[in-house]
């Protein structure tokens, strides 16, 4: 049992709202804060990518039993379906059977869980801006202005979970020995939306992440319960194709008949949209410490924000939050302990799944348009269906498991490196399946085991 | 000619200072702030590392006529002598005869920069907090406290020479697609003295860079002209020996004793210095970009603090300077080519210097303690001066020489995998002057270039 504590959670969204009902949960009284007004009360929506719930997201649902509401608006997708023009579209199955990643809207998400933390007694203030923090004293102070008179609030513990652009962590950054990356991709991201049918069907199939693979841009679509797709089209802002030079209705059309001729009749409102929604950045943010002695944490994108291409985002922020709670449940009103473990223990993951998902970019806009790429995963899923306990694909590790992005970054290096010398076996694409290639991987998998 | 512009600089550094000279002797207004008090009327020392001006800080005086009056407190140091326990001092010479880089007091330095900017005509505000900058509009604000009413001041253009945590940076870190990354060495510092004999002359070879190497710490001592030393002890925050483990007036005494006892009685004031100087850290600070269209520039530390091993850090930031003022040779009123072409030219070498430094301090603290070390550096010098046009070492190149540091770096790993292969020679210590060695050099530097 702990100690009730006053504690402050700056940003409601999904990882501040979770934290919230987690710590309400363990006796605490527990106001959030948050700049904007109540998601519930406005429209949202025009600058989000779809989440895509995997295992990590969903343990920490179940821990506190509230995956059951959660799956009712989720849409399970157990495929990429990949689409190379002139070809059919190309299923390439995530996992097992019966292994799927979750299509969830992010504002719905959102909405629900603030129900939800708002019934287990959570308190939100919305619509204040916190404006500063006192790292030794746990007093956050807000204002309407941040040149004029602030309130101050102090607390026991205060979370920064106010995103990417975090105050909190902008005021660790101003320490002596706080280290600190932002670092954008050169690639920004528009949503596009493809509408149901009349009958309120999907237009494409709906349990798969639809991918238009173009080489430096791509278009993506996941599934919405009413029979929508939310569609993200992520392209370089600067150069041949790029959203600098899209600057016209004419050469949007021109650009979308050209590159996605067989999606673009179904996005009705592609010029609408495509200058009314604003070009969105992706950033990579690293940062450490997270902590401040025994009053202060960050968590989620505040303390790693990762750009989206591995889907674990928002799964990576959920587990911060599950190990978060191991760590109160082992040393009770140790707060120091248990917010350095919690760094100790989160910051290398947070790391590792930063360097997968700026890797993935390449796999999911370039690679999967690729022959010998989808063979090589062919090859992987074959010899892993074969042997479970040898060899777990590394988007499974990622997806699938709860072992640690740590591991998984490192094990996949080495898979990869298996998998090049594969691929370099003559004729591979008929022998892919064959005994040699089975026995190639047993023995390298074993020498380096020894 | 440019036409005349109202120029606002934030920060009166040296590089703040010298950069207003230069603008000023373009026929610019040019106004500079400081939060601080004029450094003319306080007591500058306990926290400052010696500089060393070497050959690009040099250039960017003599441009403007003003190498003559630092030359005159500025004093030679054309070798590293380095103290080895149980050894006499070990004497490496750092270039050619006659190259040497200079020791200067950053304080006297400053000051006299000051006054010569005040001869010029530069208008210095002092005390004055700049807390804000409207990029697009070169505005900046200032106030005497963050929350009250700030003042602002309109400006054709603001530079922020505001150092590693430039308050104009800060502005720009805001906006999307500005990658920035600050990094601290886990390493910090402390300033300690040797003072000189009652005859006014120096306790130590005055023409040297004095260190003791360590290994992960090191004392320096760099000269003064009043015949003292300005020593900078550099040891990590944590460990076995470490600023955390010194932390009562037996245990410096004793560990100095243990590792400096050669100069501990040289340095009588050590304690109360120990005890009453900071512990200082030392920061990387990348960014980019640099500028805002034609408004606002970054320079200095403010776009590229380094940490010190290299002695660098004003030399870069003098070369800026040069470079700039090249530009606006070159380009006359067109100030976004002149910002534009200034940020793209100097931000490969600012990344490489800062890649430079860090890995100086393995060498500083650890490698010139190793007779191999040495022994390859005599290699590299008698090739160089049997070879002058074939090799020019690294740190020839870095220092005395203008080629870019991106270069510089690129050439040092080069000729860093020949001398790896020649350190493999057996006998190495006995046939280094060989011409042998001598051939095998030569095939791999011709092999190479073609």
């Amino acid at each position: 049992m702990q100690t009730p504590k006053k504690i402050a959670i700056t940003g409601s969204g999904l990882v501040g709202s979770l934290l919230a009902i987690y710590l309400k949960k363990r006796g605490h009284q527990v106001d959030v804060y948050d700049r904007r007004q109540d998601i519930r009360t406005m429209n949202f929506s025009g600058r989000s990518i779809n989440l895509a719930m995997s295992k990590r997201g969903w343990k920490a649902l179940e821990i506190i039993g509230m995956d059951k509401p959660i799956r009712e608006i989720a849409t399970p997708m157990d495929k990429r379906a990949i689409h190379v023009p002139g070809k059919p579209a190309y299923f390439q199955y995530y996992g097992k059977e019966g292994e799927a990643i979750y299509s969830i809207s992010r504002g719905i998400l959102n909405k629900k869980m603030i129900d939800l933390a708002e019934t287990e007694g959570v308190n939100f203030i919305f619509n204040s801006k916190v404006w500063d923090v006192s790292l030794p004293e746990a007093i956050i102070y807000t204002g309407d202005n941040e040149k004029e008179e602030w309130t101050p609030h102090p607390y026991d513990l205060v979370f920064g979970a106010d995103g990417a652009f975090s105050r909190i962590r902008h005021k660790m950054q101003r320490r002596s020995l706080f280290n600190y990356s932002q670092h954008f991709l050169d690639t920004g991201y528009k949503e596009l939306s493809i509408p149901a049918n009349k009958d309120g069907s999907h237009k494409l199939n709906k349990n798969s992440l639809h991918i238009w693979p173009r080489g430096n841009f791509m278009l993506i679509a996941l599934p919405n319960l009413d029979g929508s797709f939310t569609c993200t089209l992520f392209m370089p802002y600067e150069g041949v194709n790029s959203f600098k030079n899209l600057d016209s209705e004419p050469k949007v059309e021109k650009f979308f008949s050209k590159h996605f001729e067989d999606v673009k009749d179904d996005i009705p409102y592609l010029i609408r949209d495509f200058f009314k929604n604003p070009t969105s950045s992706l950033v990579t943010i690293k940062c450490f410490p997270w902590i401040y002695e025994d009053k202060v944490a960050l968590i989620g994108d505040a303390a790693h924000a990762i750009v989206p291409f591995y889907g674990q985002g928002m799964n990576a922020g959920f587990e911060d939050i599950t190990i978060l709670n191991d760590l109160m449940e082992q040393h009770a009103d140790d707060w120091q302990t248990i917010f350095s473990e919690y760094q100790q223990a989160r910051k290398p993951n947070a790391d590792a799944i930063a360097e997968l998902s700026y890797r993935n970019f390449m796999e999911m806009s370039s690679k999967t348009a690729d022959e010998r790429f989808l063979l090589r995963k062919k090859i992987e899923k074959h010899f892993s269906e074969k042997y479970p306990g040898k060899w777990i694909p590394l988007y499974s590790r990622v997806t699938f498991s709860e072992n640690s992005y740590a591991e998984a970054l490192q094990v996949g290096d080495f898979q990869k490196k298996i998998m090049d010398e594969v691929m370099q076996i003559d004729n591979i694409e008929e022998t892919w399946n064959s005994e040699k290639v089975e026995n190639l991987i047993l023995t390298k998998l074993s020498n380096e085991q020894d």
